[in-house]
This record gives structure tokens, C-alpha cells and sequence, in this order.
């Protein structure tokens, strides 16, 4: 008997945006393969009955290859598992998820994609920054800048000047070479940006500058994400201050939705779930 | 005493896509003021015992003005009222939210963003196709055909030679004259591209066309998005047959997760929201 594989997204950190089908397949999972990106309050959710796979490949250094996530997938869900592979984000966002559909696609496996909130939009509203705005910006464009080839660099060119929102997914610690490659790629150093750091969970920073005052920020712990363009004069000033500390997070807790909770209600969504095949 | 204003991403039309925190927020809510898009199985969540408002503009036919929308939800929260600001996938990207968040902050109403999943994603994942893939595209732009003005059209010819993946938002009933201006922006009438017609729900649709083939598509019921990019290769072919509906949806059913069910869960998410305020 073949298992099925579930490509879920986890959403931007905070475990409240998982969507409700994440939480029920996560709660009913048998295994479960996570990559470095998913928050802990998200992996607690995980029933201690199954088995888990970090299979984060930690920003370039390659603990793990594609080809071994792959192979184990496929191989988990062979031996008749419900496997659920938990993205941080969106999981056909940045997330290898074309590989890994062509590998269960190869292998016969059955499988199912459920869409997540990209973390560029868990930063946006974290921040308050409408992505796009009629006096400002008619279109997003989400890029990266993690392993960005020469090539690719030359395409934010055309980015900049459409004028476009960007959100440019893991803009890395050296914010010297970020700047250096937005205003190479013709982006005036007063255009407005923010950095957000570990949107939605209570270690969110955010930090406002302009492109040429971009070496000059703070460090901020990884994930992080950059959001350039003139969307974020639109920011909330107190959203924005420096370090800013989302101020409605009781102290002492890591997630703002007790552990009890989920599994009194997730227990209902199992039993619904064991019976039923809901949309895909 | 003052409300609040919630403003809440619907997801893309599936009930169970919705996030736990915009459940949670929807079951709690006394005023609710909905856009057109929002699927029917997501207002059913919606308590008796709230003013519901459809503020819908309705493709551009005004039956109601901004200003209107505005009004109306700053002068529901100074009743004191918790007031939902429920968008169609998520509040950021073509929402005008910015407006809305403007006209908050003027009256000193206080508010949330809860990011949503937006609808690019969910109509992705129910196409099977990643929106970024490292033999194919590394970037995605979200843009809008409607009201989209000449100088914007400009701009496609920007995304279009970055090779980047463009999703469409509301492409239009005139599939003719979205192929005019792909083709004038630059792109190939070979590029590969699925119209996908109410993602995630059961009446679900997709077609797989190239742009050159775009006005010979079938007219398919709104909400609907274009995804264009040789990343529309790799979707799954089953996925795209013309016409495909979604198989795993059980027949006569309108939302894959039952309202009892939600009503079971929900108030018990319901005790927990009026007792804490988790993260923003």
C-alpha cells in the first residue's frame, strides 16, 4: 500500500497562521520532513508518534542534498505513511517543491500541494506595508537573494524600474553587497525599505531605513526578509521603530496558542480527517 | 470605548485555508464587512449574531465607493464593536489595504493585519506548478490586468524579458486582449500558461493554453488568475486536462470541512481569543 505525500506550506512563524488543513495534517502526519525555516511552536504541534526529519539545508551549507529529501520522501511514503514534507512559507515559493513533485511524480506516489502564507506576507503585515498601493505600486515582485547568480542580478534592472514592490526573500547578513546590488541595478539610496526579522513570532524585529542606509542596520536574527520600495512610506511609524518588539505576545510564551488547545480542537479535525478526503 | 478592526486575509476559497487565526477571528466577530471574492463556505462561518456588510465594488461597477468602506468600518469600530475587514486571499496585495489602514489611523481606530494565503498560491498548488524552479524562473510578479492603466502595461515588458513568472490577478473576461498585451510586452505566443478559475473550491477549474492560444481558451466563471512562465512545464498533466475539477471533493457538499465541525472547534477557539490577545 502506497502512502501520500503532503507538500504543506507552515506559514511565516506564528503557529495561529498555519491554515486550518496544515494544523489537521500535521496533527495526523506519521512523518513528517521540516526544513530549518519552521518555527518550534510549529514543529511542537507534531504528534509524538511520528517520526521527524530535519531536512534543512542551513543557508547553503548542504547538511542534506535534494536528492536525499527526495529519496526519503519517496521512500517513507512507500512503505504506506502519511508524510507530510512542512515548508516555512508557501511551499512553491522558493521551496524546491518543483524537484520534489517530479520525484513523487517519477516514484507513482499520490500527493497533495497545500498553499501556505509566504512569508513576505506574514512581514508585510507585521510591519504594516501594503504590497501594493494605487499611489504607489501596481505590482509585487519576490526574488531572492541567496545564491543569486550574476545573471540574476541583472534581471533586478528590470524590477527596479517597473517600479514594482520588492520583497526579496533571505537578503543574507552583508547588507553592504544587498545596497551595492539594488543601486547597481539603478534603485535610487533614498528609497525607502524595511527589514523584518522572524515575522509574526514574538522575536519579530523590524527596522526601517533607505537603501544607501542599509549597511548601517542592525543585524537581525535570520529568517529575515527586505521589502523595498515607496509602499513602505505607508508603514505604521510605531510598527517601524528600531527593534520594534510586537508588543501583544504575552511574556514567557512561545506561541500565543496554547499547546492545549490545539489538541483539544485537532482531535476533532483528525477524526474528521481520517474519515474524509477534503479539497485538494 | 473604541473596537477594533481586523483586517483579515480570506485565503483563496477553501474554508480550510483560512488560518486558525482568521477563523478564531471570524467566530468571534460582531461586524463583518466582506469583499465579493470571499467564497460562500467562508461566510457561513460567520455568527448570527453579527452585522454583516457586503462591500463589494464588483469587478469595477461601484456599487459602493472606498471612501464608503472606510466610513463604515471606523464608524462600527467607535461603536466599541470587533470588526472583521474580510478580504479575498490575503489583505496586502491588491486590497487597498492601504487606503483602509490610512483612514484608521486618522480616527486612532486601533487594528491588526492577519496576512492570508493569496490566491497566486492557491491556485499554484491546485495547478500543481511551482512558481519559482531553478531550471525555469527565479523570481514571481504579481500583477493586475484590471484598470490596469498604459503606463502599466509598460511595465509588463519589464517582467516579461526578466524571465521572471508573472501571475495575473483578475485578468479579465477578454482573453484576446490579455494576449495582445503579453505579446506587445515581449513575450513568445509559445510561452506556456493555465487559467485557473475558483481554486481550492469545488467548482474549481483549470486550463492549460499557451498565449498565442489564450482567445480560444473557454470562458471560465471568476474569480480567476493567469499564470504565465515556462514554470506552467512542470505542472502536473493531470492536474491541467481542460476543464479538470477537483476529484477529491465529495459531490453535493459545498466546503470540504463541515460547519459543525467548525462550529465544535471554533468556540472553544472562540473562549481563548476573548481571554488573551495573541500576536499581531
Amino acid at each position: 500500500m502506497k502512502g501520500k505525500v503532503y507538500l504543506v506550506g507552515a506559514g511565516p512563524g506564528d503557529p495561529e497562521l498555519l491554515t486550518v488543513k496544515a494544523l489537521r495534517l500535521l496533527r495526523t502526519a506519521e512523518a513528517v520532513l521540516h526544513d530549518d525555516l519552521v518555527a518550534p511552536g510549529i514543529l511542537q504541534l507534531i504528534p509524538p508518534t511520528a517520526q521527524v526529519h530535519n531536512v534543512g539545508k542551513r543557508c547553503g551549507k548542504k547538511k542534506i542534498l535534494q536528492g536525499d529529501i527526495n529519496f526519503l520522501m519517496v521512500a517513507l511514503a512507500s512503505t504506506g505513511l502519511r508524510v507530510v514534507r512542512l515548508k516555512g512559507g508557501d511551499p512553491l515559493i522558493f521551496g524546491r517543491a518543483g524537484e520534489e513533485l517530479e520525484s513523487l511524480r517519477a516514484a507513482g506516489i499520490p500527493y497533495e500541494i497545500v498553499p501556505g502564507v509566504t512569508s513576505a506576507l506574514g512581514a508585510a503585515a507585521a510591519a504594516q506595508i501594503p504590497l501594493t498601493h494605487r499611489r504607489a505600486s501596481s505590482a509585487v515582485v519576490f526574488i531572492t537573494a541567496h545564491q543569486a547568480a550574476e545573471s540574476e542580478a541583472a534581471d533586478w534592472c528590470k524590477f527596479v524600474s517597473s517600479g514594482a514592490t520588492l520583497v526579496i526573500y533571505m537578503p543574507g547578513k552583508n547588507y553592504s553587497d544587498v545596497m551595492r546590488k539594488l543601486t547597481q541595478a539603478g534603485l535610487e539610496a533614498e528609497t525607502p525599505c524595511a527589514l523584518v526579522s522572524r515575522a509574526t513570532t514574538r522575536h519579530q524585529r523590524t527596522h526601517k531605513a533607505t537603501i544607501g542606509a542599509l549597511p548601517r542596520a542592525p543585524q537581525l536574527a535570520a529568517p529575515t526578509l527586505l521589502i523595498v520600495g515607496e509602499v513602505v512610506r505607508f508603514a505604521d511609524p510605531l510598527a517601524m521603530a528600531e527593534n520594534f518588539v510586537v508588543p501583544s505576545i504575552p511574556a514567557g510564551r512561545n506561541s500565543a496558542v496554547p499547546a492545549t488547545l490545539f489538541n483539544t480542537f485537532t482531535s476533532q479535525v483528525t477524526n474528521f480527517g481520517r474519515d474524509e478526503e477534503p479539497i485538494a
